[in-house]
């Protein structure tokens, strides 16, 4: 086992510093071309951490809505012919201007037409960050069809058993696309083919909430968007902070409440995170 | 009077026993093709009662999304004519592999557009069940304009008085149809032409949530995904689980909050649903 | 200066009087053309109030729709090039039938698109009331970029230094398109070319939610719709009620919540909201 779990915290404070904080005072703005069912919840997401939204998705006006956008968040979770489009034509702008750019592969390889878009957007898009669960980053790589569609299936998720093989095959994903892998799931995996991190943050509860996977990937673009000089340390955060405030949020549910409210309370417990917090319930292993 | 109200104890533990248990058992997948307004509460109370949702509306991808999962829900709401025939293809797709497939006709009569749509839907695909208000439900049957839109109008709504002769015209019509027929109000029936049931659970309060309409008959698409072998309990029990949650989120929000809260406390309590809490509360009929 | 800060009770009475309840009483009928990151927030708040919301885009059925409604809200937040087609139809069909017709030009100035679109609109349809911040109002006037998109710039705020000049340009641009232009902010601004009512009410984190701006719109067409006698005292009750909700909202939010649940309570406070409680909380001025 190559895992130390013994991260010490001054390796951790240097993950997190000033990631919020670079948040709250540049204020990015992100451009979000994402699905109709969670973008609520990400524009409040976004509003929440201190960075603001924009959704666009017209082709005739997403180059110059990404043009004055910090980042940019594509999410296929509700893609259309038109608005597959439009992601290509604002990520290639988004690239040409050198901005970051995430991607959340909804409910990769659930039909033809997912499989044929994230190859097309990987073929004429560069990204930043690419965020989903082991069963669509699994397609993504296989290009094959990952199953139950949105959802992490049980035997797609990584374990103590097989995490070891899982992250050699996201290393070599991450090194062969130039993007940072980020996967969701009980253990959530990091790595930019260098250096990895596991974060064990979140609480199984937040799968019962549509959205979380959405609301995580736009927090990513508005962290990379406002610490671009550490993109791997700026994911790992966002990710931390998602996992802490679904714990969080679960405590204040406390068992009286259910999936909406605690749906509304992640959001609030991100507007109210700060770097303390995450230092202090932040676990976070790095892969050597 | 043809109505026995003192429905005995255990036939209506049959008409409940194992309907939820059964969907926290299969999890049933539910693909919707629903409106923007309210797809995001449909997402999250079908995660509440144990199904999965996806919403998908493409129709490149509708026929491979639809035979992956267990049931189809179709809401007109804000139908276009991209998403009109998307419905149709795949409301065959899911009729050939026998998947049950509901329908939510919002609106229905308040445009030529949403007449023609009903027309060809109900030409084109075999629905398992049909739910919405007595307005809608009507305008379905006449074909003809049913007056304000999404709302039941009050001369539409079903009374003591005229209960016989509404049931009398929802059972030709769910003969000649085959298909369940759900009408929703201060009173619900329930009928596939030859059984009857009469539900009296919920408050007048969720009427002015949105989409309390479109959450039930996503809800009922769970149901009968979960409980094919008896639709027609499954879609009664899916009527009371609803009516039930309003009571008692209305209780909870006990004149202090607003509509936003209950909303939010409806889904909460599907979460928290039990067969024992349905079984307590439910005021359900059999109509002789 | 010639703002009267000491505008007297009766007057104050006069403005409110009579607004919310001809909405409970009549339950206007309000079509939305609307975006669909916060149309659901849309919905609600109508309900809340005491209208009905009907949530409609395709251009078959758009003159249908509106011809069956009180009055038509336009918002070209996630404005594509279908339903660009269907405003247009939509707002000239309210205006042939002398329908009020309320505008939000979200991110007003962001790309050609919107200019275009704005302008197509202007041309073609009169418009009861627009309302945006100052940034979108001042991009309608100068049919230029306005900067940041859809928040209101710190340069572009009004304060008591520009206010006075603020309100002759707002004033000259009203007569000369004959509609009430209303801008929000710390200080919201309503005129009608003749009248101009300042309001002070509402709090900083209504900014932190997406959609107030649009909720507040969909407001102002409910109340305009109920109140045609007269539009101005309308618009700026609607105002009032807006910023009203979002203090008392914050109040209970109490430092304990986030933005998520002030949402929420925004919405559950117009439910619960009295014409008392706006002639004890409005902080309205007349501008002589």
């Amino acid at each position: 086992m190559k895992i130390n779990k013994e991260m010490v915290k001054n390796e951790i404070e240097l993950i997190v510093k000033d990631k919020i904080k670079n948040i709250k005072e540049k204020n990015p703005l992100v451009h979000n071309i994402t699905n109709y069912v969670t973008v609520n919840d990400c524009a409040n997401i976004l509003l929440a951490i201190g960075a603001s939204p924009i959704m666009s998705d017209d082709i005739d006006e997403v180059e110059e809505i990404t043009s004055m956008c910090t980042s940019l968040n594509i999410n296929i979770g509700t893609l259309n012919k038109r608005t597959i489009e439009s992601m290509v034509v604002a990520g290639k702008k988004a690239n040409e201007l050198s901005h970051p750019v995430t991607l959340d592969p909804v409910g990769a390889g659930a039909s033809k037409l997912r499989i044929e878009t994230l190859k097309t957007l990987l073929k004429e898009v560069k990204f930043s960050v690419i965020c989903g669960n082991i069963t669509e980053i699994k397609s993504l790589i296989s290009g094959e069809n990952g199953g139950k569609g949105v959802d992490a299936e049980l035997e797609d998720s990584v374990t103590e058993e097989n995490i070891e093989k899982v992250i050699k095959t996201l290393k070599e994903y991450s090194k062969r696309i130039k993007s940072i892998i980020a996967t969701t799931g009980a253990i959530d995996i990091i790595t930019d083919g260098e250096e990895t991190y596991i974060i064990r943050n979140g609480v199984p509860e937040m799968s019962k909430i549509t959205g979380t996977g959405c609301m995580l990937t736009a927090l990513i673009a508005a962290f990379v968007g406002a610490n671009q000089e550490d993109k791997l340390k700026a994911t790992v955060t966002a990710m931390s902070v998602m996992g802490i405030a679904g714990e969080r949020a679960l405590e204040k549910v406390d068992g009286v409440h259910g999936n909406l409210t605690m749906r509304n309370y992640i959001i609030d417990e991100i507007f109210n995170m700060t770097e303390e917090r995450v230092q202090e319930k932040i676990r976070c292993e790095k892969y050597y």
